[in-house]
């Protein structure tokens, strides 16, 4: 594996290079790349008319990122002609991938994305990480992340990066957890316990999801809110295509949104939150189901089966959603909330409740609220995609792998 | 008064022009504004070193800029001299100016702002618009703004374009207030019945009075959370220096999120939203008082000469604004939540339950409130110098006046 030339955190394109020749020279390198990943394949005249540069001049870009192993012609060379006139654009599936890593409060999963988006190699270990110490879990990781970054390399690719998603408030240097309370992780600098040959990122996988949802995501709005759960919730906020993170990195912590101000007291030092009403735990409470492993699976069957006492508190939970969602949607103004992660499954008995609140208590037309297809995969495709998302946003620092 | 050359909706800085040598050198003349209008006076060469460009290629900007009379040389030319070494640059005084206006519940007011940011001419009428006709309050402001401008033009001045700030909900075409209850208008396009010579951005006042905050607050954070209040309650949420409009342009609807949500019914559609407890009706019925003109004033005078009722009723406002802040901290993480308009003046008695509500209901410390210096004024100074910001965003667009 080879060093990260940089990671900034992960977000949106347009990181801004300064205003420069250089500075312009690399961002065409990038209009070029997410033109061909978006609309390939192109030809390099469909290249330059597209992103509005000369076809000389696009030219000169597309030759830059193919002796970069970042494109690829597909089409046949005319022996013999100088040029390839017809030849046909791709970004390459032999070039850097992004590897993406999830820490679940119930496994761990590992994944490595080509720069066509493609998952070329997966694993997955099943198992509770809470009361684990993190370096066990880190050393486990590592494991994960070694054998899918070997997968991918006999098929061709590099690791680019690595983007760790976790269950918890990551601290503005993308390494430590500040909080994880699931995980009973506090202050834990995950970064450092990970491969020292591959920096990762680390973000909260309410983050990831909320950004899978962008990148991959069918409708793809640009102004949306992803509500995801694990054992907590949480949400991501995208605005005009970026995430807010906010001024700490805290954004996105609906599950702290006060719903009955004088309701049970909660964990994180408030009453009446949204995650005592609507928390994987709360919700096993009020149906009279004991905590465990995969209670999301547990209640997603029995409420299939028509076991009222599950779907009431379900009803519930969509009630409080729907109140909190109120708040957020009065603040925000999204074009549509979006439930992922664990919420997707449930969706089926959380919408009817979450949705007749946001109608009832919003004047104008109610927010649309759909369902993630991404499900409970958002975090970790979030994850892997955001390190090919680097690679899109500066091409110049992923040049071939040495 | 010349026609605007193009007025998009107000913002911060950075409208993306595109990535061309013209596109270039018009962002280029813009850093230059930016640079001299914050740091200024300026030597060429400081100008050059602050912006990281060659000296020379400073100089092409500056000397166009001077042409289009949009900055000055200050210094004294030397005579026989080529080239003015040591001359300083400021921004011009007697260029174009931003006319902002305010449409208030009991109030119309308007002012010319040059680009240094100084107030050069203001006009007043008081006098509640409550039930009057857009029409009749559209004309009054014009002849407001029609006396602005000349008293700024005898003064060198040309307006270079009419912002206008309203008390509701405005849409995306910056013309039209969908609906703003507390002058009984709904759908009615501001922009049309305003001066056709001066064509107006309409918006939110809420949105000016966080811009406001933004490029004139003595600490100018760039994330924060501005809670004003006129009649109604709403806020400005600031996001690394850019407000956040939301989708339809209704962001910032923070009088309407649940605070008790089996509270008072709320005309908006909903219950126990922020308004039935904290906006000035509420306040006003809580404290004995009849609802009136300038019953913010009437409140803070009665709290400051020791009335307990209006006291407690101000503390109940501060406990239901704590309440509904913490949620939209814990979605937003702002670095600061500062209390502006009518909200500035009655801090005293809102602030100590507010702040022990936000203190109470978050885990680690709690975001700190600060109170606008701007006051009430802050919508109106936004409304002006958004439109002195689009000069400095595009100054090719803003030559001198012809």
């Amino acid at each position: 594996m080879t060093a990260l030339p940089h990671q900034p955190r992960p977000n949106g394109p347009g990181r801004r290079l300064p205003d420069t020749q250089q500075g312009m020279r690399r961002r065409n390198l990038s209009r070029v790349m997410y033109t061909v990943s978006a609309e390939g394949p192109l030809s390099r005249a469909a290249v330059a008319s597209h992103i509005g540069l000369t076809r000389a001049a696009v030219s000169t870009l597309v030759d830059e990122l193919i002796r970069a192993g970042l494109l690829e012609e597909l089409g046949p060379e005319r022996p013999g002609r100088v040029g390839r006139p017809g030849s046909a654009l791709a970004v390459s599936g032999h070039g850097p991938a992004g590897i993406g890593a999830e820490v679940g409060v119930d496994h761990l999963a590992v994944c490595a994305v080509d720069l066509r988006g493609s998952v070329r190699a997966r694993a997955v270990r099943h198992g509770t990480n809470r009361g684990r110490s993190a370096e066990r879990v880190a050393g486990e990781l590592t494991e994960l992340v070694h054998r899918v970054v070997a997968e991918a390399e006999r098929d061709g690719l590099w690791a680019a990066g690595l983007a760790v998603a976790v269950p918890g408030l990551v601290a503005g240097d993308g390494s430590t957890v500040v909080r994880a309370p699931n995980l009973d992780w506090q202050d834990t600098d995950l970064a450092a316990l990970l491969p020292s040959d591959l920096p990762p990122a680390v973000d909260n996988e309410a983050n990831f999801g909320g950004l899978a949802e962008l990148w991959l995501g069918p409708s793809a709005p640009r102004d949306f809110l992803h509500v995801s759960a694990e054992i907590g919730i949480g949400a991501a906020v995208v605005v005009d295509g970026r995430l807010l993170r906010g001024s700490r990195g805290f954004a996105g912590e609906l599950g702290h949104v006060p719903v009955w101000p004088e309701g049970p007291r909660c964990p994180c030092g408030g009453r009446g939150c949204l995650e005592q009403y609507a928390g994987e735990e709360a919700v096993l409470r009020a149906a009279g189901l004991q905590p465990g492993e995969d209670g999301v699976h547990l209640l997603s069957e029995r409420a299939a089966a028509g076991d009222q006492r599950v779907r009431n508190a379900l009803r519930e939970a969509g009630t409080a959603l729907g109140i909190a969602l109120t708040g957020a949607v009065n603040l925000l103004d999204p074009e549509s909330v979006v439930l992922g992660g664990a919420l997707a499954g449930l969706a089926p008995w959380l919408l009817p409740s979450l949705e007749g609140e946001l109608a009832r208590r919003t004047a104008g037309p109610a927010c649309p609220v759909t369902v993630s297809e991404l499900g409970s995969d958002g975090p970790l495709l979030g994850a892997a995609h955001s390190v090919v998302r680097h690679v899109l946003d500066d091409p110049a620092g992923f040049a071939r792998r040495p």
